[in-house]
């Protein structure tokens, strides 16, 4: 019986790779790899391969959802496999799964831990780390199928209400080649608010904070209300969108210098936060 | 001018650092590092002062607090310098004051993202990302200064009314060689209950999850009421503690493999949030 081990590669190119995944994958008899949750900017497969002196396959949606990661499992009752992801390998929930299925089967597993895009935003903004609640995903809207995004409104309201920061998720569909930019993910919160009528989003006073390829040397940062944030070019993708609960003195700083935000309208979407928000529940 | 990066040395000894990191701090004219907040199993500072053919210099809080880095930010002006962490190189509010210093001096910044003890937990317990609330730092009372950690009581309520899921950061004071381990960290809270008396912990009750060595390969995952808890021995530090919401499926799965958790006493658990606790706010 061998083992699974659950490899990251992080946010950029081959950058964050660790050297025991390195050292891993170099002696692993099979590297799978799933890329059709995240995108990984300049990593090349193939630069990978001549590193570690193996091909990796690449797995789809299908054999990790609907035949449940089989593929990996069986080749681990053999050897010892890799199983390769962008970002930290767990943050995903089929990933546990996978990692559950194998325990069940015998199979060690190894985890090599990654930066995800949680560290990704914490060190693009300075927010801090404590003023998080939990972060929610924002997909998008399906009008055939009357699919409307209510928990990250919902999620969203909670957070403000207790002055924490609340990170987006965007929707990132491959296969269909979809990829929420800022300005998509900004106009399905306000088709929200149009339904729900909260008051939880308003695009003139709503603060956003928008993050395109995280850590990676060409990142874009940018905060400003929503109508602005819509009208700026982040350039290509992974994006992500925060919008910030309470801000902190030094939190102000750092989107200023990070982010090219203006304190002012910073000082007044705190003082929004404490007269709109703070104590309503 | 130089240039500072900012480096993660992740969670476990040397197998976290960063292909990227590796080639930067191989070419650094200095290389700093701190170790007085958090603690890395199995790391030899030599092992790594080898593979990068150069000596690291050990900073002290007070350079970093008291002198805010000046050293670092001096040595940047004349060189690439590279400032290395345990965990996350950003997560510290310290370490992202470092960072706006830097930049307002016009020197160039770095970041190699690592995993911190957050992507350790996913790891270690499979709870969601996604059901997390934010973190808190639980530090030790000091009856002396009549100091007790009230904030990570009220955080923890204010979670569990939300069913979701509470990290305390236990207090490390490499200093002082006083390291909070899971036994204390639940005797500071059933201290904080017995002065609060919000019926918020209870040790027949409250589950806690116990967490030693996240990732590493003696890594030691407990989950039980929090009178078991203290009972149990989880070896050497570093140590984490997770109060948890309302548990899915998955997650009660996944405790019960990863933590020897009771499945009987995790469906308890999550009838005491629906009644106690749920919709409180």
């Amino acid at each position: 019986m061998g083992c699974i081990a659950f490899i990251g590669l992080g946010l950029y190119g081959l950058r964050d790779i660790s050297i025991g995944a390195i050292e891993y994958l170099r002696r692993a008899s099979r590297v799978f790899m799933e890329k059709y949750t995240s995108i990984l900017p300049d990593f090349k497969k193939e630069e990978l391969e001549v590193i570690i002196g193996k091909k990796i396959e690449v797995l789809t949606r299908g054999n990790l959802e609907e035949e449940s990661g089989e593929i990996i499992i069986e080749s681990a009752k053999e050897g010892n496999v890799a199983f390769v992801s962008i970002g930290d390998p767990l943050i995903a929930t089929t990933h546990i799964s996978l990692m559950l299925s194998a325990i069940r089967e015998n199979i060690k597993v190894l985890v090599f831990p990654s930066p995800s895009i949680i560290n990704g935003v914490i060190a693009s903004t300075g927010l801090h780390i404590y003023k998080f609640s939990r972060p929610v995903t924002l997909t998008f809207i399906e009008e055939k199928y009357k699919y409307y995004p209510f928990t990250a409104y919902s999620v969203l309201e909670d957070n403000l209400k207790r002055g924490l920061h609340t990170l987006f998720l965007l929707d990132i569909r491959i296969s269909e080649n979809r990829i929420m930019n800022i300005k998509e993910a900004v106009n399905v919160l306000i088709e929200l608010e149009r339904i729900e009528k909260r008051q939880i989003i308003d695009e003139e006073l709503t603060i956003g904070i928008g993050i395109a390829r995280s850590t990676a040397p060409d990142e874009c940062v940018y905060v400003d209300i929503l109508r602005k944030l819509k009208e700026f070019d982040f350039g290509p993708p992974p994006y992500t969108l925060v919008i910030p609960g309470l801000l902190h003195q030094t939190e102000i700083e750092a989107l200023n210098i990070l982010g090219k935000a203006d304190k002012e309208k910073l000082l007044r979407w705190n003082q929004r936060i404490k007269s709109s928000f703070l104590g309503r529940i």
